[in-house]
This record gives structure tokens, sequence and C-alpha cells, in this order.
């Protein structure tokens, strides 16, 4: 028999194993499988989690801090007891279990500002006892680590199917394994409405990303709000309606900063630049095509101004490096920004910079005779030089994604230095894994997004690939490894707006999440799985439209499923029929009608 | 110079002209690119249109017909009228331009019951004429075709900068290319609410689809309530809440038929029944597994009923064929599905029958040993037969899937045969053109859906290989390509509910639409995509949220972009306010405040 084992086995192994386990996925239903209710996304360092079960009597809980006088506890603490306490309707306690009557929220550090990088990754850590007798404490390192502590405890706490509240008693003690956890949205290929963003920050607070890389302008559109250049939107924006005016950013930013979640903006540069371009023409180089193009592009023959002189681009796209009209231009603005957005750094884009507009252009060729510069990636260098200084001197820090290092360029050394190229681009060097080796050489820091472009999607539960891509999966010495601070999920932005962007990016983005807090360690997909859908659910029950990863069902609740009319508009109702009714009875006792 | 260019356009033949293509998609932006305003989508099979340019009073217009004692007609204009008039905040006439006061509808026949599989396309046909008087009118064959006259009517209707409605004289002749334009939805894998449902009726009826295919129950879950077998939901429904009762189902059907859709319901038989088998488990076939089957899978030891007995299998879950029970319980579930659904036609399923686990059944054997069966197909032939002649004997009419074809079973003469299979599956037959010759060849009427099978996404603009491919588009004789009756795109339910069914479906299954409505020469994907770009814009503005398929914006209108509180929500706000006012100003009249 053991021979025939075996050779079934040797056989087994021999068969289509990922057909067999696609098709069993499909195949079989979750069927009311579930992680254990109250498992907590992304996983903490340590959760040790006991048979006790306690219960929350809804109309007596209390969440209490140290720390009140900062606004991002108090407002963490109601919005806190809202998601522990969510089923308003038929919520309530049980009264098989001890009852645990609240929760002690002790901060260390009550610094109350803005959210920075933080490398230090203990600056997050938290913990969390529910002692069996029911008493509860959360203690943080800072008000930032209070409000991760509060949404692990949150998740904590799950229904019976009385609809009780339930809790087991817990000891976690956790902290991030990165400091820096993004996402990127994109509002230039679309514009991405406020409300959108708002719900994408909630769910960002929900698997504790704490770094909203916002692309904001491109080639397509300008929807930001220059004061010093009304124009950047009058002309480059898609309509009116379709601009974050300063105080919609102000908005976004205050949204962010109350859920631990720093703003950065990217303002792309020198390429990327049309949006600029279409107040501010003379910023852009005008490239000059030639049919000669087809056979060795990108060396026009210079006689024809705003040609597109190769097939992938456009008649002018990238600034004109070799004017000072270009660096005071963008001098003011970067002013603006950084009076504008609250975080120290900022993203200066600097990919996809193609050397044949700059190549065929004239007065280009000109300046390189003049400055002995033979390399088209000197003039590079030339305005990343005069760019960095440029932000250095008003005190910003900066990342830009990693072409200009590709290309030779050197940057300031502390120049934050974002991946993102991979398999999907043609060249030698293909997968990410190859890439991240050339910037990690050059001793940069870097963050990681390019193997988590969640805007390429494709069938199934490609979560899964996101979860299983590490950012110390390559090919370095542990020094190497260790200049990588954390990494982004990217949701560019070609094909979703308002109608979609929610549901396709989450929760997909949710395997990145945990990736980037949960240890090395945490790897198995197929642990991770109901986990997952647990926390899907749980987002979906909080008011973020994500879409489902397995086979089943919510609980009681779902997408569509319920009372359509938002609870502030109730609540108008509630409050309208209760004043109508309290003036009829007024009017009935003093005998009018 | 030729001698140039001969060389610069063989160059450029051999670079990578796929990666220069979707390049361009993704780097240029639409920047406003529209198509003309008042595009229809699908074309028309003539379309004529005078630059003569009328304009619409919107408080002075109206829709009018020969047949308003049909519900279908008096409800369909109401619902023309709101989408015509769409902008009701702002939509107003132009003084520039003639005014068209009115459309006359005129209906030849005005049968007003349930809409029929019409194999004659002329039964849908209509034609509109927009005089440059002003003078308007619909004349449509039947209330089906004026469903339709309406819809294309209300494309033509656009607006300019100042809001004001126009409608350019135009001239239409219209019918469908195939009289049968399907969207399959799946409510097993997932409970899709009645408001996904009707959101998707409403979709499908903006893009002329008539026929619903409603795959109800499936192994992972049986939502649809039936009278007869309680149990079927109580057990094998994802909760009480997954469930659509009768009424609802009755719901859902006259809202399809006010929009011309027909609702064709599946119960798939005799595989992918676990659903029915967890009430009712003595419906289906123990499998009996053995190790061995890992070897030479499919056949088991006979000893160990229940054990699946080959790795992508269950261990039980095709309907025993054998059995009398078998036949009655579903002779009268077919009799109250009948009841319920008012279509001609059923949808029996009969895909994905596995031989292995009847094979390995003892009892099975036994029977196929009496009866001198040698093939596992002859049981499948057995079943085929009694179950049609069962379902027929009811009145019913049937599609099936095309597998008990393939595996050489006889269906009766006039089922029809609907093709699914393609290159995603594992076989030498590979792509449906191949698959669909067999079925061809044996001469039934045919129903495609295998390229369309929407659930299946990638990134981009996949909407043009769905738009690419064409129910004739295979290697057979003209009479075997006029078996094909027309087409369905199928959106399985693995990865979508209440949160991303609809975006996920349109507008990518409008390009099936316009396949199945308009001229085989309708083709150029680069002339559609602009029009269908507004059809999305369209179907946006109408309270669908589809995601987009260029970069760009939609006018005056996108998702999330505008009031969040329901119309309704209002209604009742201004009221209660009212009635409070009045209340108030009658106590302080009568000096009581």
């Amino acid at each position: 028999m053991s021979k025939h084992l075996l050779l079934a086995l040797l056989l087994f192994s021999l068969r289509d194993v990922q057909g067999y386990i696609t098709y069993i996925e499909k195949r079989f239903p979750l069927e009311g499988e579930r992680s254990p209710p109250g498992s907590p996304w992304p996983l903490p360092r340590e959760w040790k989690k006991s048979s006790t079960v306690l219960t929350i009597d809804p109309n007596d809980f209390y969440l209490s801090s140290n720390a009140e006088r900062c606004n991002i506890i108090r407002k963490a603490v109601n919005r806190y007891m809202s998601y522990i306490l969510i089923d308003s309707e038929k919520g309530r306690s049980s009264f098989d279990h001890p009852v645990m009557p609240g929760v002690q929220v002790n901060v260390e550090n009550k610094d109350c500002g803005y959210p920075k990088l933080i490398k230090n990754t203990d600056q997050e850590s938290y913990n969390i006892e529910i002692a069996e007798s029911g008493e509860a404490k959360i203690s943080a390192k800072t008000v930032w680590s209070a409000l991760w502590g509060l949404e692990t405890f949150s998740q904590l706490v799950y229904q019976d199917t009385n609809h009780a509240y339930l809790i087991n008693a817990t000891a976690i003690s956790d902290s991030p394994r990165y400091g820096y956890r993004g996402i990127l949205l994109d509002s230039a290929r679309h514009f991405q409405p406020l409300k959108v963003l708002k719900q994408n920050l909630d769910a960002m607070s929900f698997n504790k990303f704490n770094t909203f890389h916002w692309h904001l302008v491109d080639d397509q559109s300008f929807p930001f709000e220059s004061k010093i250049y009304p124009n950047l939107t009058v002309k480059g924006a898609y309509s009116p309606r379709h601009v974050y005016t300063q105080n919609d950013v102000k908005d976004i930013i205050e949204y962010a900063r109350l859920r631990g979640i720093r703003v950065i903006p990217e303002f792309d540069t020198p390429g990327h630049t049309q949006g600029f371009a279409k107040a501010y023409p003379d910023l852009i180089t005008p490239c000059y095509g030639s049919l000669l193009d087809l056979i060795t592009p990108c060396y026009g023959d210079g006689k024809n101004p705003y040609t597109p002189n190769y097939p992938e681009h456009a008649d002018s796209e990238m600034l004109n490096p070799i004017q000072n009209y270009t660096y005071e231009f963008f001098n003011a603005f970067f002013k603006e920004v950084k009076d504008v957005f609250e975080d120290e750094y900022i993203h200066l884009g600097m990919d996809e910079v193609y050397p044949g507009c700059w190549k065929s252009n004239p007065d280009i060729k000109d300046f390189m005779k003049r400055n002995g510069m033979t390399k088209i990636s000197e003039v590079e260098q030339y305005y990343v030089d005069r760019t960095l200084a440029n932000v250095n001197s008003m005190g910003y820090k900066y990342m830009i994604w990693q072409d200009p290092i590709d290309n030779g360029v050197k940057a300031a050394e502390d120049t934050i230095v974002e991946v993102w190229k991979d398999k999907y681009l043609d060249s030698k060097l293909d997968y990410w894994y190859n890439y991240i080796k050339n910037i990690a050489a050059k001793n940069y820091t870097m963050v990681l997004s390019a193997p988590w472009y969640l805007n390429y999607i494709s069938y199934g539960q490609d979560w899964k690939k996101y979860y299983e891509a590490d950012p110390r999966g390559f090919d370095g010495t542990e020094a190497q490894k260790d200049l990588v601070i954390g990494g982004e999920a990217c949701m560019w932005g070609e094909y979703v707006d308002g109608a979609n962007l929610i549901p396709r990016l989450w929760p997909r983005a949710s395997a990145v999440g945990e990736r980037l807090w949960s240890r090395e360690d945490v790897r198995d997909v197929e642990s991770a799985k109901f986990r997952l859908d647990e926390q899907r659910c749980r987002m979906l029950r909080r008011g973020i439209p994500t879409q489902p990863i397995l086979n089943g069902y919510c609980g009681d609740y779902e997408w569509e499923m319920n009372e359509e009319i938002p609870a502030s508009a109730h609540t108008v109702h509630v409050n309208l029929t209760v004043s109508l009714f309290v003036c009829l009875i007024s009017l009935i006792d003093s005998g009018i009608v």
C-alpha cells in the first residue's frame, strides 16, 4: 500500500495542481465557513486570545482616554464607539457572559499635530489587555498608535446569532513592520470625488495604512487649485466642477490626519507636465519630429517644432530644463504647495523622462554643446540638481520615482526613491527584484510599489499575489534590504472614477496592508483568506463597497440590501416628525383643532 | 525618399505595435473629445442625421401614443419623459432653434402581454422620423419595438453648454440583427440584491437587450423560494435574508416585462445540484472514492459512499438518474417554476456532468448492466430523455448548455443549445469557433455566450475583444451560421455582489449589445469607442454606476459627485418642513406662542 501511495502521490504531483486549486476554489462554496469571528486584519505581532468570552452592553459602554485634549483622540473615540457598537438596530448584551464595561486608552506621547514619516516603528506600537475580569486597556506610545490600537480593539468585537456583542479576553502586543504604508490615488486621469477620497481614507485606517500619496495632476488634467497660477485649473481642469479647491485639499488633509494618515502630494516633473502646459505652454520643450525618427527614433531633424518625433510621444511633453523661467515658475509653485500641504515630504515624480524630445530640440543641443555635455542624462542631472536644490531650500524633503537613478543621475542622499518598475515593462531587468538591486546598490532609502500596481486587474483572487510579494524578497545584503522603509499600493486612474474605484481597490489593497504591517512570517494565503473575507465584510458594514473575494455572504449586512436613505436624512426626518407632532399636540391641547 | 519611407515602414512594422497602441491609449487623454452628442448605442441599421437642429421645451413637451391602453407603453412614456428631460435642474429650451413640440408613437400590433422569443427580427423593427419642421414620430411594429424606438429617440437628445435640449432632424430605420440578446446573472455564488437586478434590467433596456437569463441556484446556495419544497431555501439559502420570495421574482418579471425583457430561469441539473441536496440529500448520487482514483481517476472501489473520488469534485454532486424519485421531485418542481415564471422557455442547464461519480456508484453500475449500457453517456442520455419529456409534457420549451451534445447525447430537435466553451478550457477544441462547429453540424438552434464571459476581467479596454467577436465568425455553412439566433453576456457570480456587479458588467456588456443588435459590418472599435464612452456617461446619468473606458469625464454628471440624499428623502423632508411651518403659523396666529 505504501508503494501505491507513493505512486499515487507522484502521479498526483504531476497533475495540473494549479488548475486543481483554482477549480476547487471556484467549485466549493464558503458555506458559512469563516475565520473565528473577531479576527484582526492586519494580524498583530503578538496575539493571545483566551477562551473566556465577555460581553458589551451597548447602553452602558465607555471608551475613555488620558488624551481627550487631542482632537484626534476625541474624535477617534466617537468614531470607534460607532464601529464597536455598529449594529445600532439589534445589537445588545448577552446574559451568559461577564460584562466588559469599557476601555481605557492610555497615550504616552500626547503630541497632537500632523503624522510624520516614522522610521522607528516602535513609535507606532501599542498593547491591548482585556483581562478575564472585564478590565480592558489600550496602551499606546503615541496618538497615532492609539488609533491603531482602537482599530484592532474594534475588530476584536463580534456578535453572536442573537446579535449580542462579544469579545474574548485578549492580550495583544503590536507594532508595524514598516513605517511607510501607502496608497496612491490618481486624480488626473479621472477626477476622484471627495466622497471617494474620504471613503478611501476610511478604508486605509481600517487596514492601518498611514500614507496617502496623492498623484494630483498629470498630462490629462490639472484639478489642483493654485491661487498664484489660477489658469492652471481654468485651462487644465476637465471642467470647473473637476477642481479640488485649496479648502477641499485642507479638508482631505484634516480627514486624513484624524485617521493617522499623512498626505504626500505628487507634482510630477519634468515629464507628465502637459497639465501645466495647458495654461503655460512655454514651460515645455517642443519636440522636433522627422520621418527619420521612424527608423532611428529620437533624432529629429531640428526643423519642425511641435512635431511628435517618436511614435509613443506627443509634440511636446517635458519641461524645458535649460531656461530659468522653468525653475522660477516651479519655485513659486512648490512654495504654494508647501503652504497648502502639511507633510514634510513632497513627491517630485521625475519618472519617464524620455530622451527623444529633448535630444531633438536644437536649443537643448546647443545648450549641451555650450556646457560640454555629451549625454542627455547630463541634462536630466542638471534638471534634478536645480529642482532638488530649489525644493530643499524651502525646507521640503522629497520622494522621486526610480527613473533618474536608473538613468545614472544622482539625487540628493536623503532622497526617498520609489521603486515602481516591474515585469510589465519591456526591459532587460524585467522583474522588480532585479530593478530594486540597482537602487539599493546606490544606497538610497526606498519605498516599494512595483508589485502592487492594483490598477492592473485580473480574474479571481489576485490579492494572493499581492500578499506574497515581500519588500525584502530580493537578492541583496541585509543592509540593502534595510533601506526599504515600506511600500505602497497604487491605483492609477485610467479606468477608475467614483463609479468603481473603491470596490476595485478594496479589499485587494488590504493584502498589501497586512504585508506591510504584520511579521515577515505571516505569509500563508490559505489561513489569511478567511480573515481577509471577514475584513472585507467588516469594511462593507462600515460603509465601504468592497468587492467579494470568496463565495458566500457577509452575515447581516451587505451592499444594496439595506435601507437606502442615509442615516443623516433619517435624523432630519425624525426631528421634523417629532417637532410636527409636538406642534399638533399644542394645537389640539389649546382647542384650536 | 520613397526608399527611406519603405525602410521606415518596414522597421516600424517590426516594433512592438501592440505596446505602442496600448501606450498611446494610456498616454493621451480624451481631452474633451467625444462622439457627436446624441449618437445612439447600439447603432441603428439606417441613420440619417440632418444638420438642422431643433430644440425641446421641457415645460411643453409631449410623448403620446396610440397604445396608451397598454401599461407597457403608458409606463414607458413616463419613464422616457424623464430620460429625455433628464436635467430637471438646468434643462431648458433654446431660442436659436425651432421647437419640436412632441413625439407621436404609433404601434401597429398592440398586443401587450409578455415578451417572447422572436426569431423574426422584423417584429422588433421601428422607424423614427424627425422632420425639419419639428414634426416627430416613432412607428413601431409591436409594443416591444416601440420601447426600442423610445430608447433610441431618448439617445438622440443632447444638451448644449447652456443646458438647452437639442435634437437633429433625423430619419432612422432600425431592427435588430438577432432576436435573442441576453444577459446572464448568477445569484447563487453571491446573492444579488433586488436593487441590483433592477439596475441591470434598466441597463439592459438602455442597450436593447431583451433576455434576462437568471441563473438562480447552484451548488453554493438556493435563494429561490419554493412553496412546495420550502426546505430548499430553509436549508439551501445562505440565510433567510438571501431569498427571493415568489413575490420578489414576480416583481422582477414585471419590471423586466415593462422594459421588453424576457426572464428565463435556469435550474441546472443533473450537475450543480448541491443546492437542492442541502434539503433533499437523497436526490443526489454518492460518489465512491478510492485512493486509487489519484492514479486512475473516476473509478472508485465501490466501498465507501460519500467519498470524493477524484480531486476536482465533491463527495456527491449529481442527481441520481436511476431512481423515479428524482424525476417525480423535479416534475413537481418544474411545474411550480412554470407557475411563477411567464416565459415559454426554461433553461435546464445540463452542463458539467462529470462521469466519475456516476461511474463509481455500484447502483449505477448495476443499472447500466441491467439495461445493457456500456458508456456513461448512455446514462446521461437516459437522464436527458426523461427530463426533456417531463418538461415538454407541461408545455415548456427549453434551453440547455452544450455539454450533453458534446458528449454525444441527443436532445430534442427544438432544444436551444447555448454554446459556452472557449479557450479557457483545457480541450483539444480550444476556441469557441471550434466548439460551435460540432453543435452546428447537428443542426441545433444555438445561442452563443462563449466569447462573452464578462466575469473574466482583464486590464484596460477589454470591451474591444467582446465587440470583435461575431456569432457568425466560425467556419460553417451559411445555413449553419443561421442556426445562431443570438448571444448572451454572462456575469458569473463568484466575485461579484451588490458592491461591484454593476460597474464590472457595464459598459462592457454594451459592446455585446451592439454586436447583437447592429449590422454585421458595424465593427470598427476606433469609431465605436467614443460612442461607447457617451453611452457609458448616459447610463451613469440615469443612475447606473458604469465604469469608465477612456480618460476624461462625463459632462455635468458623475458618480458620487452630486447630492447624496435621494430625491424621495428630499420630498419627505420638504413636506414635513411645510407642515411644521403651517402648524407653527397656526400657533402664532392663535396667540398661543
